[in-house]
Order: C-alpha cells, then structure tokens, then sequence
C-alpha cells in the first residue's frame, strides 16, 4: 500500500471492508471517487451518514425506516389479519416486489441457529407473540429462508402458534419459475413433488 | 425503488452511480452499511471527503498525491535521466510494484484519440517536452497502453523527442507470463514473436 499517498490508502483500505469489494475493486472505486466531481463525492459521504442516523427499526414490525412506525405498519388499506414473518428487512423488498402480499409483516432478524449460539429468545418471537395477542390476526406466513435454520425457526413458531387457533401457513418449496429441472437439486425437485397441486 | 426508506433508496442511488455496482450491489452495499458501527460508516464517509479534499496532482509529474511534489519526484535517490511516460496514476502503481523501475513518471492523463475529440494538446505532452527541456533527461520509456489510442500516443511522443537526441523506448509487447498460447490472441502473438530475443 506504500505506493498510494495517505488518503487514497485509506480510502481503499474502507472501500474494501465492505462485502464483495476485493483489494482490486476498492482501488477501481477509490480512484473513482477521485475522478468524481467535488458535489458527487460529497453527495454519496452524506448519504452514508444520514442513512446510518436516519435508519431505525420499526418499533412493530422491525423493518428499517425513517418513520416509525413504518410505512406498511402506518398504511391502513394493509390488512392487518395477515402477518408475513420473515428473517431480514431486506425480504420484504422481496416480498413487496410481488405485489401479491397486502397483509402486514414481521421481521425476525435472525432465525434459530444453535450452531451460531442463536436461541429463539435471541430474535423477535416474543415481539410476534405480543402482536398476536390482541385477536386481530387470523393467519401468520412464515417465509423464513428455505434453509436448515429457516426451516427450523417456521417451524419452532408454528408450533406456538397453533395452540393459539392461529392459521399458520409455509410458503411453498419447489422449483424456480424459469429454471431448468436438469439443474435443480434433488432436494429442491423432491419438495416440488411433495407439493403439487391438481390443475 | 418506492419499498425503500428515503435515505435507504438515497443510499442504493449513490452506490450504484459507482463502476461495477448495480441495482442489486448497491442494496447489498447499503443494507451493510446500515448494519455497520456507527463509528465505521463515519470512517467510510470521512474517507471519501478527505481523499477527494486533501488528493491533488503533483505538479511535477501529474500522480495523484498529497503533498506536492509527490513521494516520487520528491525522492533524491531516484534516477532523474529517465522518465516513465503512463496514461493514467493508476499505471504508476503497476510500474512500482514490478520494483524494476527506479526513475521518474510522467502522467499524460489520457491518450490521443481522435474517437473521443482528444488531441495532444488535451494531454499533458507539453509538460514532458517542458522537463525534458533542462538536459538531464536521458531516455524517456512510453508506457502507455497497448491499445490503438495508446501506440499512437507513444508513437506521436516518440516523434516529437527523437529530433531533440533523447533515447525513446517502448515497453515490449508478448505473451504475458503465466498465459497459455492456445488463449493468446493473434496480435499478441505475432507481436511476440516480432520481438524475439536471442537467448
């Protein structure tokens, strides 16, 4: 790094903290920022530092927001009887993008790992338990991950739910639309057989 | 872009102004900025206001630098008699990494090209015909790229200093090292094999 001047180092060295940017690729970005003009540079400092002071949870559901409560929590058109549990706020961009979901959700922020030393009372299962109380929701989905740990935390929840009388549904395995059958793994083909449906 | 929190889309938009990073990079960038210390964001950010506030061109050869000559041309222990010519500072890096160079850089800042409305007067030749102007400039090596707009740069410079009696060089173009022959395209080769040494 001795050959960069001070400022370009570290500029490097912060660039490549970050996920996917390798040595190479943060030197592209840096010296980019440094081709930028002064306006733009300062424009993406700033949006870094109100992100991070702006963002918080969502005090209902744990989505990121600027106001809390969050915009899907504030819409009243949303129904309110539905709840969507998932692990990340980043899921419900996901979910949102389907433009099939009007209910409300809830944001995990984990999901049940004893391998990582994650127990259900280190993510939000309390604070879904609390939202249930009131009688309002009728069924809860649970679009965890369709991994091991996904799969284990839809599946801890369903059994405290169900004692309840709530409906709790899974969202469906099987294969991807526009994917190929020669490459899906044979775990992935066996729950799309397991849940197929009469057409 | 509407599921996103302002300042969470203001983010994505900022990141994904950056080469390499699309729509789908730029979320992953922001939602790890989200989730980074608070004091980490800030260093990310201070980087990029300080690097652009405190980076200027040495005057002397056009690297990027913070102190002005640059660690470079401020080093007595380089050879003065030969000047590196590079399109861009980032060459420079790559020159001294090989550790084999042991003079002076000249940044031209760009090459000819008639393509992009870019002539020899848009980049930096009159300032390398200004320091060759003092004698103690014995060979000047053309480093620029080995593209079209690169060889005709070299090749325009090269006619420029050989009528002032000052050794002009070309780096050599081959096969590069670790590369396989089946891969190596046609120009390459031929230009391999034009520059054939006795061993």
């Amino acid at each position: 790094m001795e050959y960069f001047a001070a400022p370009v180092a570290k500029l490097i060295e912060e660039f490549s903290k970050l996920p996917g940017v390798g040595q190479k690729t943060a030197q592209r970005l840096a010296f980019h920022v440094l081709n930028m003009k002064n306006t733009d540079a300062t424009e993406l400092a700033n949006a870094i530092v109100n992100a991070k002071k702006n963002i918080k949870y969502c005090s209902i559901c744990g989505n990121l927001t600027d106001k809390d409560p969050c915009f899907i929590c504030r819409n009243k058109k949303r129904d309110e009887s539905v709840i969507c549990v998932v692990e990340d706020p980043r899921d419900i961009i996901s979910m949102e993008r389907t433009k099939e979901f009007n209910g409300l959700y809830h944001v995990l922020h984990g999901s049940i790992s004893p391998m990582d030393r994650v127990g259900p009372e280190d993510i939000r299962i309390k604070e879904l338990l609390h939202r249930i109380k009131d009688g309002v929701v009728e069924e809860v989905i649970l679009a965890t991950n369709p991994t091991i740990e996904g799969e284990a935390t839809a599946m801890y929840i369903s059994k405290l739910l169900k004692p309840m009388g709530i409906k709790t549904t899974r969202i469906a395995h099987g294969v991807p639309v526009g994917g190929d059958l020669e490459y899906a793994d044979e775990v992935t083909l066996s729950k799309a057989l397991e849940g197929r449906r009469e057409i």
